[in-house]
């Protein structure tokens, strides 16, 4: 069985924070969403893939849940966890902590993104996506 | 009893679109807290009333479907229901639909509010906000 | 001579501020584009009538000075006028003050803009833009 | 003489296009300021000695030439020089660059930052930044 995690670190910058001095609640969607892209780009189906393939990955839900504030030019990790693949969606549970505490949970997330082709129709998942990467 | 309800009217700007051409997915979170703020302006619980009161809005949790894209320079409303208040908190309920048509739901959030100071600690809701908007 | 110029009045949320409670300098470009395409709508070149011409409008360059910050809940108009058109771009100046004292600058800004097809390649400004919105 | 240049590796992510299929134009002040920031957390200055310095650097001008675009999940590096240290303020020269390619600039500006106190007041510049970090 390969690999269904991942761990993307990143460093937040003002444009992240609001008046509060904290990091500004919608703006951890980004940050869950570039740790998607990440690793996407690591397991060969990044944007240049995705293109070739005439696949699109648009956001289905969000569950957020916001635990303690990330703070400015803190450096956090957003750890990736595939909880469900479907024929056509991929449900993700991601969370955020501090670069330097695996224990503190700031942020974390259920989402569930589809399939689709730039038409916005649901398309089957490649099935060599998960057997490169995902099955035994 | 007073209204629980309110609605507010925004454009899609191009800031808010990605490649794909619609909304990024994060930016929805914007339009409800635009449609939050825009609502305690109304009441009197605005920006100037959080400061004069040490009062702070977190975001405790944000529950979001997406169900059909909002769409570059198209009008759309934001409709905020208050679900539930409790001691130091409120749930809203938040839908976005075409401006012109408030059948289509484009979007729906169900997002949990804390009441704090400016230390983070919880504080309870003044009850005169109640009293003056929402009760009998 | 038909006008050249126009104002928009928008509202800083907390999504345009950052950590030091005042709005975030990046986040002016974006009240200025509104403002632009605001405009745009008006005089019937819209985003609609841009896909139906085959015309996007880039950012070429953009000069920003910064006097004075916008506040979180404020109101501030955009006022834009046309300084020169060319064949291929336009060259705005913009500027940002209290939608109750026009007198006080917060933002001005000199911003032109390409005229190009969806490859980027440059294309002319329809002559009939001008005809109906700007020629004597 | 120390250097007074310092170069950041970006990636360009979803949240940074636009429905154009390329990066918003404001985004680019965001990759400025995100290699200033850094820089200034390399060389000692960061966010916490700003706070303990009671020092804070907002924007004064943006000069911004937007040459060719940055594409999604694009690697592109910002090239960031100081063109002149003044009592209160610092003017910088920065670039962006693909990674891959020294040679293709696609955004340049000049950003003038002021150095200021929490009350926006002009602050002169800590001597000893530049004894320690640029001067020979």
């Amino acid at each position: 069985m390969k690999t269904l995690s991942d761990r993307h670190t990143l460093r937040v910058y003002i444009e992240d924070t609001d008046y509060g001095g904290l990091v500004y609640h919608a703006n951890y969607l980004k940050f869950f969403e570039r740790a998607r892209s990440e690793w996407a780009e690591k397991i060969g189906v990044g944007i240049e893939w995705q293109k070739a393939n005439n696949i699109f990955f648009p956001v289905r839900y969000a569950r957020v849940d916001y635990l303690r504030p990330a703070r400015l030019h803190q450096m956090i990790d957003v750890v990736s966890v595939i909880k469900e693949i479907r024929i056509a969606s991929i449900i993700y549970e991601q969370h955020i902590h501090p670069h330097t505490d695996p224990d503190e949970i700031l942020c974390k997330a259920e989402i569930k993104i589809a399939c689709v082709d730039f038409d916005l129709k649901p398309k089957a998942l490649p099935e060599n996506i998960f057997e490169k990467n995902f099955v035994d």
